[in-house]
């Protein structure tokens, strides 16, 4: 499977873009967790053997649920301060790309990245996410931290789905175009 | 049908949410203009009888064409600075809200805010946008002109429909929750 893994960009997001309100808050999400629909995440799971994800996303999920967020799989945390290693949760203070470069030339399944804004930007300047799977809360947040900062190079995509739920989310999906 | 009238805000905006690469660049769009399809514009107009729209797309549009966006509809240009009226075109220099509250007590048909980011703003703080249809363009453009910019308050929205096209658009209809 080398040269074939791909990194997974699977988040939720509001209409406006936000993936939080000011101070971290989250409770928006709460909107779209009633139904429980299966947002295709087990199946996101099944795909991939490799996660990362920024330093404040892995803190606030920490806090939330009193665990690492993904306990079964190999997690990259990108940090600039070096903490030991939690089970298979690794903390990396080296070059987010380079880590990324190297994770796709091993064989292996995909790569989910799990936020946060930080890392995505970082991501999205190097070309370096090869899939989008955009959850729309429906909601209007006003303000809060961007899922898509500015300055980042243009790059055209392929809309594979467009899927709708009845709690209101609405999901898009797309692949690099220059990676069909 | 007073107070049936809605502001419906339709228009596209690429992935990462913008409306125009910098320099008022919208050329991101033919990505979706060669299949001939129909994005329910024409729908749109049956269902309107005026148009507000911000000076500076006025102008934009009127240098592409050669003439006013909409020569055979009521339309409000948000300015500043008065200019004489061109047939149906309107020159508005007071304030906005002032005018859609009024028109929205008149009867007629639906309005159609044509943008741009400055007018939906401006709406959106004010909570006078009814419904949002928003045609997202498959590309991240990495920088250029928000949609949506800072500062709003939060608004819940009911999810109507969603659409996938061959282009690769998507197309997402919304309403205000609290309007259902």
């Amino acid at each position: 499977m080398t040269k074939d893994r791909k990194v997974i960009l699977y988040i939720a997001a509001s209409l406006d873009g936000y993936i939080a309100k000011p101070n971290d808050d989250l409770s928006f999400l709460s909107l779209i967790q009633s139904t429980g629909e299966d947002y295709g995440y087990d199946d996101l799971k099944k795909s991939i053997d490799t996660v990362i994800m920024g330093r404040k996303t892995f803190d606030w999920v920490m806090k939330q649920i009193g665990g690492v967020p993904h306990p079964d799989t190999d997690t990259y945390v990108i940090t600039r301060t070096k903490r030991p290693d939690i089970g298979k949760t690794k903390f990396y203070t080296e070059n987010l790309s380079e880590l990324v470069r190297n994770l796709k030339e091993e064989k292996g399944k995909n790569i989910y990245c799990d936020g946060g804004a930080e890392i995505v930007t970082e991501l999205l300047k190097e070309q370096l996410i090869d899939e989008v799977i955009i959850s729309i809360i429906p909601v209007l947040l006003g303000e809060g931290t961007r899922l898509f900062k500015d300055g980042r190079p243009e790059q055209e995509l392929t809309l594979v789905s467009v899927k709708q739920f009845k709690s209101g989310l609405a999901q898009l999906y797309y692949k690099r175009a220059d990676k069909i």
